[in-house]
């Protein structure tokens, strides 16, 4: 028995990869594999339309939004946002909150002029900065929602002048929260909803078409919402996938059930590296992530025997990024909290041993 | 059982699903999922290697040449290979012999000039231009190896004075051609290679970054080579089922055995077409396709019912394109030889029934 702790692709339903292989033989009864039907076949749209419906459903996504199924990850994103967005000459601003929020302003670089509005560099981004004026003349506010890398997340959202922008990739699904605070919202799938491969994005319609730029087809997402996310193949499979996700989080309450049980994991976890004189959180108290719960050791000589212990426990995918060190448990939806109780015991077992 | 005839995605192996469905629970006895374990596991890395070595092995790939697993599908490509080859005022040449061809040259003209310099569009793509100069003053010159609507196919390639790139989607890994021939390859893996989700590009090295283009980093190949098709999180699951058929194709002798078996079966079916006074082919006769066998029949009120037959012997994914009408049966790599006899053996059957 392995407890996936993995930042990402990270832990999927059981019942759903139980799912996913089937149709990998047989999807619903074709006699096809998921992998080898059409994907205008009438089987297949049904899945795509499935995915939409529920993401609409699960979010409470208002009227005058589009829900898009796209490929490259938040990475592409990063790109397709401004090109999108930000008029040739124009303005955007970013919140710097991590290594990925300054990818996703590297890449607006390459379409206009940007403006970081606040930022939490020089710290190691241990904490979400909350003092910022948003300019009344950016075409956007790019802000990163939860960052896997430091375990900080933003524990709310602001209403703005201007369309929020927000990369979700780590957060999706998890908590409740307005739709309508956002022009654009993306996620990768791989952490919340589904495997890698897919790239989810919700889209305010009026905010589009606005710059005057020539965007090639496949980077138009006016072009992607008028073809239903079939402009050209999709990624089948991990839409099955990630649909088949969505529906198992339905079945559990949806996105208020999945929160009340992300906030008991979380709660469980960082009441134990409080406690545990061998343990110690490395990011402000206040803006500590429900998904990704960074950590190191006070004497840095335990870490490598208390990952031998998590090994020998079946804790996998607990090794911090090389950024900050330590751990990282990310203890995504999927995520059972048995498992949470189990890195617990571990933790504890490792102080009883090294009294 | 069923006869998968579809166009794309289209039929896979029967060992590689099983192994597929097999790695959705449990990826090489790791006891996770290959859909949620980290792309940067030693286990992933092995996949992406395994998956690279068999395409430089598989297609004789020359020292010089990079392979990329990228995603997007082959309709990103037609914008990247302008970003990443067409100089600001430089000019492109396309050869249009389709739908996907003429898409290609659309979003060349996001980049720059483009001349055409030969087209069978007048005859509804019925055959592949032969004749036509190539402008020493383009950057590349863009061809499509096999046009799937259509079932045209180019019987062989040419030197060039510029870079030829190719969109080989419909017909990689389907017969002997020589690398060294090209600038650039690219291919959505859907037909031959795997399932939807994937894109390989095969790269000459030496003709990237000689535009003086600003490329946002996703866009950009030499980025992407640099990463090792890891400059983000890959589409792990979709380049495990293509590895696992490059392995299924070595093990069948590599591509000149499996050229030998498309010969076969395409001869099979052509010959059974050209015989039967019910069936007429579509496309001129030495342009005829290996991998996608279009055809139409004498009397259109004969099509309905030879369907229907169809159906119930289980071959699927026969119907023609809507742009050209009748039937397509795509033969890919992985149909066996026996589901083209059940083709052949329906075609006869309904000529006796329609005497």
């Amino acid at each position: 028995m392995k407890h996936n702790f993995g930042a990402g692709p990270g832990i999927l339903p059981h019942e759903v990869l139980k799912q996913s292989a089937e149709g990998v033989m047989n999807f619903n009864g074709t006699g096809l594999s998921i992998l080898e039907i059409s994907h205008r076949s009438p089987e297949f749209e049904a899945v795509l339309n499935e995915a939409v419906a529920l993401v609409k459903e699960l979010l409470n996504v208002p009227e005058g939004y589009s829900v898009l199924f796209l490929q490259g990850g938040a990475s592409t994103e990063f790109a397709l946002v401004p090109y999108n967005l930000l008029p040739e000459g124009g303005k955007a601003a970013y919140v710097d909150t991590g290594v990925w929020a300054s990818k996703a302003l590297k890449e607006a670089k390459y379409f206009g002029q940007t403006e970081v509005v606040a930022s939490s560099k020089e710290s190691n981004y241990t904490y979400i900065p909350k003092d910022f004026t948003i300019p009344k003349d950016a075409a956007y506010i790019h802000i990163t929602s939860n960052n896997t890398i430091y375990g900080t997340q933003m524990q709310s959202f602001f209403k703005s002048p201007v369309p929020v922008v927000c990369d979700m990739s780590s957060d999706i699904f998890s908590r409740v929260f307005d739709v309508a605070d956002f022009g654009l919202i993306y996620a990768g799938a791989q952490k919340n909803m589904g495997p890698a491969g897919v790239t989810m994005v919700i889209v305010k319609d009026s905010i589009l078409g606005k710059t005057g730029r020539q965007i090639p087809s496949m980077f138009n997402y006016q072009v992607q919402i008028d073809g239903g996310s079939m402009y050209n193949t999709p990624p089948c499979f991990a839409i099955y996938v990630s649909m088949l996700t969505l529906r198992w989080l339905k079945a559990k309450g949806g996105v208020p059930g999945i929160e009340q049980e992300n906030i008991a994991k979380a709660k469980a976890l960082y009441d134990e590296i409080d406690r545990n004189p061998l343990f110690k959180p490395v990011c402000a108290t206040e803006d500590r992530s429900h998904m990704n719960v960074c950590f190191v050791m006070e004497n840095p000589e335990h870490e490598k025997p208390f990952l031998k212990l998590c090994d020998e426990k079946g804790i996998v995918g607990i090794k911090g990024h090389r950024s900050v060190g330590g751990f990282r448990a990310s203890i995504y939806n999927a995520l059972p909290i048995t498992s949470v109780h189990v890195l617990i015991d571990a933790m504890q077992e490792f102080q009883e041993k090294n009294k």
